[in-house]
């Protein structure tokens, strides 16, 4: 599919170097100036186009020219402005740049929906550049044809607001910086055993007894806003109920969701106040129907990882409802994921669950599930596929944001098909990088996150063919780092030794110094 | 002055904790409900009051809420809704909340100018507490009657934009959290030795060969842009041009004005270059006349310090034409000095100098000059101030806030009228917190910054009376550093053993475990 190869990208395009690569593009080796500093942009509706509109503008031309005359008309043709965010949704566009511009002859974009044409808007406004010197604007290397779409239509990041809690402005702040490198997810690892930051207006003691402090609370207008938010830049909010474990959190409001006060996860799964609550929960959560309610999303991430059962085999009143049941450990646990899914899954939702559930389960699971792919060194992918379940790839190791010694360069080189046969291809959905809280906070959040994660957003939106040499990225990867920079993302430095390490001494943000 | 103690302020405050404290409050004991989730202001201008209403109206009541009805009034009043924001800009404010607020009796903000309205909306914003239980909004301790203004005019930050660049928005983000701590000071160490990331009119080789990239420099409409932003916030932005030394990266586009290319600092003292260089590009800076330019601030820096005479007498030019002068060493640095003072006054600026200069040439300095306490563990205050010259405060090893180890306790503790004379307080402009560039960009710069630079602030701001006890302010220093956060603002955990580490592992805001 590519007419042009990297090399001849990056010789054509100087500076204007794209991030994440687009899936095809042409350019010629024209100059073509841009006139008054601004676009006209001619065709979109009044909603979430043009507010995409509004935020590009002072992002394509951030520093203001004391030219006069009349902006260069950009023609947006929108098939469904009013398009739904969902995994399925449309992200391609159509870029076209002539050589001269005319108003009959216009700079177009053409997109399915809206959320392809913010696409669009984020690859225009790498394209231009500002020349200090003449405090003019240009982009290099008209005529520019570019034809994109992902690879994956599920690409982002988990957020872990639970080991830390993260406040609605600063997801905000990640969801910005999630659509400058066409990421598409914000998977909302809400609460774990930490603290329960979400006010349940079911179970109001989830939040007011599990929270770290009153302040350190989600309201479900808190959660509605980042949603629309999020939604508004492309962004799906996908949020995740890990249970039975990473759920000691719950106990402290309702000690009888749990085996008992001393022994507190798994959850308790001899009691249906257990799963009333958890119906409770996710009908606050979800509306109690598809597409409704705080997370309008389809996919619903349910956890079951890291489940330790010695917490049912030690309590009584546990493992004596084990026995009656005739269950052990794995029965239990099955059990348990089993009718959890399937209260999702009345409320319109369809579930993932970490690659645990596959290890112990396989086959047996609803066929609907997702596997999330994230044990150290698992190669699952192929198997999971191979049975025709769909997969998430944020193996730990390389993908988690959290190991600070991971470099982008090894996050860069995974490939989330890798061992797969082809014709399962379309079962991976993608990847996500796993922002784990223990140690991220808004102090460090955003530096922990990037730049490596832009290593993640090339790899599931950029065709592979194209992107499988790290070193020819770098300069590239380095250029977006300074990008971030330049909109206010604390976007570490690239090659340090330690993600999120200091700069080691003065120097240009293309070449740190490396500590 | 003090009518309540801090102690029963922080009782009947209970966690709408004040930072910096206020330079008098009286308080009762009532709940006030604030209905709506918001207020009305009423009274206030179209211009800076109302961007201020309208910046402020979300940072007070970041919760929506579902309620109707009517939201209570608050009458503001403005002597003059026009004031320039200079030096000796009128600051104060006078916040009152009647128990039981009637049209009639509206809660009222007066003050002086538009800048004092602003300090007032950040005090209310510290006073109006979210209920996640009832999802209502309150003000408790009303009735509240709250004076208020700072102890010193200059309360700020200096930034460095030459070991790193750190782009506008970086800045403008700095700026808005100034404002939240009511500093009203960007001093913006602009070049340096690394760096020249400007773009001087005048002298267009400075930025163009002297900065890191095309891409880190500073246009003159960034520079209006910026300026006109934190203005908008009541901060004023006082640029420093560090001359003779630190200025290495000059010679990269214009030579001749440093000493050789191998000895490039101090500047050349014996060329008219150097000085219609500096001359043009003070021109370009403050438009050549007072209160006017890029830099309408009054106070201009022209650093002073560090300056190694060994590239003057190595560099038989300039050692030739200092023996033709009859100077020495200390002769040619205080020509120096002074003409380049002159060319500041003769633009209407007023100027400041790093404390070398004072401890080279004291009362042979323009009585004017401003001097700029940093050498660690200076003492020159007291003497500065009785010669009659005014003092500006940043003791290195307690106010620089590259010195990671430096806590904000030691901050707190700093005092800058130390062994001045009580008559000699008001020569005592303020002070600042240093962030130095060398390992700070936009990666790292809040988290620096935050939260220590608040220790300062209370400093700066409150009464010395009622802030001796840093153990006392510790439970509000805490709040306010998750009140930064809250507002997206990176301030780091403040109990760390250095400045910017990350939390040490899961926690709360106010409870974070200490690395």
């Amino acid at each position: 599919m590519f007419r042009l190869t990297i090399t001849a990208l990056a010789v054509t395009l100087a500076s204007a170097t794209l991030w994440p690569l687009p899936k095809q593009i042409t350019t010629g080796s024209t100059t073509l100036p841009i006139p008054n500093g601004s676009f006209k942009f001619v065709g979109q509706s009044e909603n979430d186009s043009d507010l995409a509109v509004k935020r590009y503008i002072p992002l394509i031309f951030p520093h203001s020219v004391d030219e006069s005359g009349d902006a260069l008309d950009i023609q947006v043709t929108i098939d469904d402005e009013s398009s739904e965010l969902q995994l399925d949704t449309d992200e391609s566009y159509k870029l076209s740049i002539p050589e001269s511009p005319t108003s009959d002859t216009p700079i177009t974009i053409t997109s399915k929906t809206q959320f392809g044409f913010m696409r669009a808007l984020e690859t225009l406004s790498q394209l231009v550049e500002f020349d200090f010197d003449a405090e003019t604007y240009s982009i290099e290397g008209a005529p520019i044809d570019i034809e994109d779409s992902p690879r994956f239509p599920h690409r982002g990041v988990l957020v872990d607001s639970s080991r830390h809690f993260e406040p609605i402005q600063t997801l905000k702040n990640v969801v910005d910086s999630l659509a400058y490198a066409k990421l598409n997810v914000l998977h909302w690892h809400l609460v774990d055993s930490q603290s329960f930051p979400f006010d349940s207006n079911s179970y109001p003691l989830l939040g007011k007894m599990g929270s770290y402090s009153q302040e350190e609370r989600y309201t479900p207008n808190d959660v509605s806003d980042l949603v629309e938010y999020a939604r508004q830049r492309g962004v799906r909010v996908m949020v995740e109920i890990d249970t039975p474990g990473h759920a000691a959190s719950w106990c402290e409001g309702y000690p009888e969701v749990c085996p008992s006060t001393t022994c507190t996860e798994p959850l308790n799964p001899s009691t249906n106040a257990t799963f009333d609550l958890i119906e409770g929960l996710f009908k606050d959560l979800t509306g109690g129907e598809a597409k409704a309610g705080l997370f309008p999303e389809t996919l619903m991430h349910l956890g079951g990882d890291e489940v330790n059962t010695d917490c049912w085999t030690n309590t009584d009143a546990v493992s004596d409802w084990m026995d009656e049941q005739g269950f052990d450990e794995d029965d239990t646990y099955a059990y348990f994921i089993a009718r959890v899914q399937s209260i999702a899954h009345s409320m319109g939702r369809e579930v993932i669950g970490w690659e645990e559930i596959w290890n112990h389960f396989g086959t047996s699971l609803d066929p609907s599930t997702i596997i999330h792919q994230w044990l150290p060194g698992s190669k699952v992918g192929p198997e999971v596929t191979e049975a025709g379940y769909r997969l998430i790839w944020s193996t730990d190791g390389v993908w988690y944001l959290d190991g600070l010694g991971v470099t982008w360069k090894d996050m860069y080189a995974a490939e989330p098909t890798e061992g797969i046969a082809e014709e399962n291809f379309n079962l991976v959905l993608g990847g996500e990088g796993c922002m784990w809280g223990e140690t991220a906070d808004t102090s460090d959040i955003q530096q922990t996150i990037w730049p490596r994660l832009a290593a993640i957003s090339e790899r599931l939106w950029s065709p592979k063919n194209g992107t499988q040499d790290v070193e020819e990225a770098a300069p590239r990867f380095a250029e977006f780092r300074c990008h971030l920079n330049r909109r206010g993302i604390a976007a570490a430095p690239y090659d340090n030794e330690e993600a999120r390490n200091a700069p080691g001494g003065p120097g240009g943000c293309l070449d740190q110094r490396r500590v």
